[in-house]
């Protein structure tokens, strides 16, 4: 998968969101700005679900320190108190602005946009004490335009900004499976921030510009909640008319109809052969953590007036979902459950 | 691909539908009834673009006699005069009450629902002159209800009734590459059936019991329905979001997003390599087919109290698109030019 | 309101829908016959929730007598042996046919389409036995196709057709308050119709040509299905954001934003004074029967390629929300309760 | 309409959303806080369509002293410069934070969101220059999180909030006819904005605590929004079916389907007496406006979890409608329109 220079321009629409009067200092260092020291200290800050897995992964694989910070400080005692793992190269910053200034690299998976913003731009985030040429790669699934809103002010702070949004889940980041969609301003950086993501991933894919890399994570997703919903309809309807489910799916998989959702998670029972919805629909990708991501979308969506009518209808169905006894946790396949009231 | 034996019990939900007293005559003669005679002579009814060339392919690839009908003569005359093939085995019939008198199989592929609730119903029609025995495999392409209904007909009358729709298109009826999909009674009946519809396509499916063949199309064509809507609105997001589409293809079609809708027919112009986007939106399986196929999954669902919101939506999408401009006669995926309004 | 002459030309385009081959026996007689006999005898058939009552008021409020059929023999028994009215005028009929070998006038008060084809159509229905001349007024909410299928029907053997759904429910059936809306040939006819309807309901309203009354009731209450929900997406969102219910539904009734759902009858509990969102959503129109006439709407959209986003999404919406608990027999604003998850 | 005193904690919702950790300095003053001097020099910002004839209201219907800018210099000079009215009592100030320091109340009239942050916020803001006691009117339409945030930042400051949105429209900015939909912290600070509000409109109404002013309004337009789009889908089904628009329309407006917008502004030409459909849609309120508004309600719909089915559909409709041709300007009920493909 090679990365087209015609995509470096794709930064434009995301800034116009920002730039309503049309100045911009975005791409101000594009050329000038140089990795200066790559070092060998990460800063990895948010220490969750995903995080902590990420950050072992780092430990594990490579020799590099890590200085890591979670606004949580029990999610950083219990990362940095592990027995499986040498910790003698890991210390624990008091603050963001500490964690960036000991780091030439700086890795943040964080829940939410608002997260992302405050952890760079509040006043002891990361940028009050960020080094010129520190790379920040931003591995959070958040609004494009607060991707390009940080993309924007790491440049300006002398930083090098990639954002990386992954697939894969909590198993993907414990194995070092995920799958990382980076967007970079060039290949020379993608090359540098690669170097150090496949320690913690199997694929980490260039999607050109920066703020593509969270482009096509919420593009995929967003697809991938209407496949479901869409493969739970056409299940259901054809179990109802008296259709053998596994019959259905496997006509369905082998012709037109077939999508991921019907073929490796089919939300029927018992279909396919390793998809939560054979455990009651446990593990996988949360039902909420789907909203999450097809709001991003949505988001996206109004701010390029894109129509996305069946997306759309799709986040509504999600929600609708989440608000229903326990299935915001489920798997996001659970949507089976709510269509079919059981 | 098993025919399980409890999917015979298939054909009750549709048949609950027409028997609103739950008296079932359905069955009769289930055991007994029996092909006394596969003969040689087919009877086609039906010589439209789909059905002219599956007759021709029976003529082509068998040394069966084809006595012929369409209820307009033209077709009819336009077959039976054809040079390329040997007419000595084609007879035309003066309606199909007579057409069904002198043939042991019937095949039967008419565009709706009514036109095959009338050629099978009418005073003439193929029940008036059906010998006890006869097969009748209906390819067309109906509503579930009206499937039930010609069949439980067919079988007090003592005939054989097996539906039978495709997928392929023009282009597959030519290439005798169609797939069938085939509900009937019992697998020795499929059996028998399979014998000829191989020589008109290249996969013939069992799906159970009968109406399942009709089922498992509508099923996969609603699903397809919806996962091409999805995908031109993902492409639409990305690309105006400043992502190549190749490139967001490329990464969709490895990841959890793809469908065959993204993959091998790909909405956006110049990304799947064979895709009716590339030319236009021209060739390929028309918006108003797409259309018609929808609707008759929303009967089905309708009848069976299945929720099909995204479906639903769907449908109307592409009635919207049905009635703008060219594009009735376009490739389905170029619901891509009404949501982007080219 | 008057009955512009043009609409007569309205049952055009329901009448193509029957008439594949454009040949047309629709208007024959259309100016010849003419009510030989209005007679005192009236015919009534289905005597269920709503027939029963409408029949009773023909005998309180007039001197007319009745002959009475109902499929369920237990329904005309209870009717013929009511002890409140005097039944020597009542007299019951072994079918249709004979019903209608009696009558002069014959309502038809039927749940669904299949029911009124059949009640007209079967071999001892009511065209086996109607005379020349006979008003034949179908008070049944059916499908607009069915409805001018029973009217060419009607016409062909000599009778005048109407149709004339009603709105007001069964308290309005018994308090003979119903709404009806009346499609005509010609206004003559309409007036005719009119001196006994105005003995069951409270406005008689002409709404032009043959089908005309099926359209505007389906029309109506296919909007209405859709105002419901909107305003409970506005009312769930205002108390979520922390309005006061009251406020909220308050200036909504004096701004755009107000509707009949908002008004008369508003989803959110104790807003409106006596709706059935006060009392748990009992009484009232039940969601099934919404859902019944929403699917009527479609299908009428369906025939004439309207397009129709919003009613097709809430259709879906009342066809989950039936298959929900017990919301299924409440009032269907109880489509709040569904949206709530309450 | 009296101002319960229950809704005072209205706030809380939209304040949560804010706070993520529930740290709470958002009444802080509620009690003490005071309308020290309301003087007689208002400060008006955003001079545009609506701001500048508002403004002129206040000119002419008071003997106030006005400050005024705009971030536009020519809406300034065009209002300064105008020849209807005196201009002695006008004066331009040179920023925000200077319009503050020299006024008692300031109202704020700007087009989104950002605007009004940013008047606020920005170093030479509102904030920056605001007096003890000020009272600031925000009259814009924007996100119910953002007043929120804008209502708690004028607290901390010392200022007096309150959202009060406007509908008229232009016409009714013009002829102080708008209505105001004012949330504040109690009614005594409600009665004073009141006194000013009521030059420049009809209605001045309390909708309740700080924010409920937004809410009322979006929750309006959101439900306008999917009645609009019902009532084309229900009048273009009954047309094409042949019924005469305005008999259609009379029907519906006494029944259950009837709304301001089948009223009013029926969407089909001819219908309503005074509705921008008859003058092809000229005048009224913008599909891109509406648009706005639909999409602060599902802002607003997300961040509280309300499922909005039918409004975020609707909302995509307006979408698409306004990427086609010059429908984005025209009246939002050119939805029949797009809907017609006309």
């Amino acid at each position: 998968m090679y990365f087209a220079a015609k995509n470096f321009k794709a930064i434009a629409p995301a800034a116009r969101l920002l730039n309503l009067k049309g100045d911009s200092v975005f791409f101000r260092g594009f050329s000038s700005s140089r990795v200066s020291n790559t070092g060998n200290v990460v800063g990895f800050a948010g220490l969750g679900n995903m995080g902590r897995h990420m950050a072992n992964n780092l430990l594990k694989k490579s020799d590099k320190s890590l200085v890591v910070y979670d606004i949580n400080p029990e999610a950083t005692t219990r990362f940095s108190t592990q027995k499986d793992f040498d910790m003698s190269r890991v210390s624990v910053a008091g603050s963001l602005g500490e964690l960036a200034e000991r780091s030439s690299i700086i890795i943040t998976m964080l829940p939410e946009s608002a997260h992302a913003k405050s952890a760079f731009m509040s006043p002891d985030g990361i940028l009050s004490g960020m080094k010129k040429g520190t790379m920040c790669i931003d591995s959070s699934t958040i609004d494009t335009s607060v991707s390009a809103e940080l993309s924007n002010a790491i440049i300006e702070n002398g930083g090098i900004p990639l954002d990386a949004p992954v697939s894969g889940g909590v198993m993907g980041a414990e194995a070092a499976t995920l799958t990382f969609m980076v967007g970079s301003r060039n290949e020379e950086e993608f090359l540098k921030a690669k170097e150090i993501l496949q320690l913690m991933g199997k694929n980490v894919i260039h999607c050109g510009g920066l703020g593509n890399g969270q482009t096509v994570k919420i593009c995929n997703n967003m697809l991938l909640g209407c496949t479901m919903i869409a493969a739970a309809e056409a299940m259901n309807l054809g179990v109802k008319l008296g259709v053998d489910p596994k019959l259905l799916a496997s006509v369905i998989n082998t012709s037109s109809g077939r999508s991921w959702s019907s073929e490796i998670s089919n939300p029927h029972p018992n279909v396919s052969p390793n998809a939560p919805s054979n455990r009651n629909y446990d593990g996988g990708f949360g039902t909420k953590l789907m909203l999450k991501d097809m709001e991003l979308s949505l988001n996206a969506a109004k701010s390029t007036n894109s129509p996305v009518f069946l997306s759309g209808l799709s986040a509504q169905i999600y929600r609708h979902t989440c608000n229903k006894d326990d299935l915001a946790n489920k798997d996001f396949s659970s949507v089976y459950k709510w269509l079919t009231n059981k």
